[in-house]
């Protein structure tokens, strides 16, 4: 059986990501707010804008810590396989 | 003052809305765990994307709502102003 | 038989975007003469980038005629159907 | 002085590059021809979304060759700078 792989962050890049995903879900929150009371759609889209842009820069976060470490470590011991993996997340990102 | 603008949406519509959201917000704290518990980056990018994936069905069905009823009504009644505002939002969604 | 539905530009709006499609298409010639001077890859794909980011320019410009145009038209004459073909549009470029 | 980088391709894939950046070049001015024949504008958008697509398509295999070939060698060669620029490259394809 094969070991789970971690990505070990420390613990300010961990409460760094956190906190931004605690504001996007709070972000959330408020375009269900919005929904409830009526806004007018259009302020709607905005905001819903506003949170895939936050998101983005989350997913960019995670991605760049990823290439830097992950992706380094894994081609420097021969495990040239996690480019196959890394072609298929750029092709979702990209979608 | 010019009177706030609204858009009333009927209850099913709204429940649908606030359904996909809350599925959004659960979403959201599962990124925010698997950060927590040094889940391995790759897979969380993916997740991310699926976040995204789900609010952009949820931008496109405000969106639709939007044309359909909103853009429909105001340029019938002459409120041309409707299409600028539609082009900076097609142009945020497009960014 | 319908007939084919048609948009009338004026002269400036045409040899304005001819003028730009002319240039993408050279952008795209040089993307061709990158490869096969063996042009490094990070160099060609920025370059793919700006011709898609002049593409999307373009877009832009037809899409904005399109509103102002064509559709404040249609539906002010009861033509409703141009706002499921707005969806499709959107949806395509938004994919 | 440093030496220009340069990407070495096999000929086949050269000539497969080539061959669909032709057909991009084409379909570019087939867009410029339905511009000058005044086509209605949302049949030149769904145009303009196909050459989008052939071009990224393009894009694509260029980022493949490039995070197969040149990523994985200069990082073994310990050329580690090679993910900041593929970082660049990165964000401006999520562009």
């Amino acid at each position: 059986m094969e070991a789970e792989r971690k990505t070990f962050r420390d613990d300010k890049m961990k409460a760094d990501l956190i906190s931004r995903l605690k504001k996007v879900e709070g972000q959330v929150k408020g375009v269900s707010r919005m929904v409830d009371e009526d806004v007018y759609c259009d302020d709607i889209i905005h905001q819903i804008s506003a949170v895939q842009a936050a998101l983005d820069a989350v997913g960019k976060q995670v991605l760049e810590k990823h290439l830097r470490g992950c992706l380094v470590d894994r081609i420097q011991a021969g495990e040239i396989e996690v480019v196959d993996e890394l072609l298929v997340t750029i092709k979702a990102l990209l979608k």
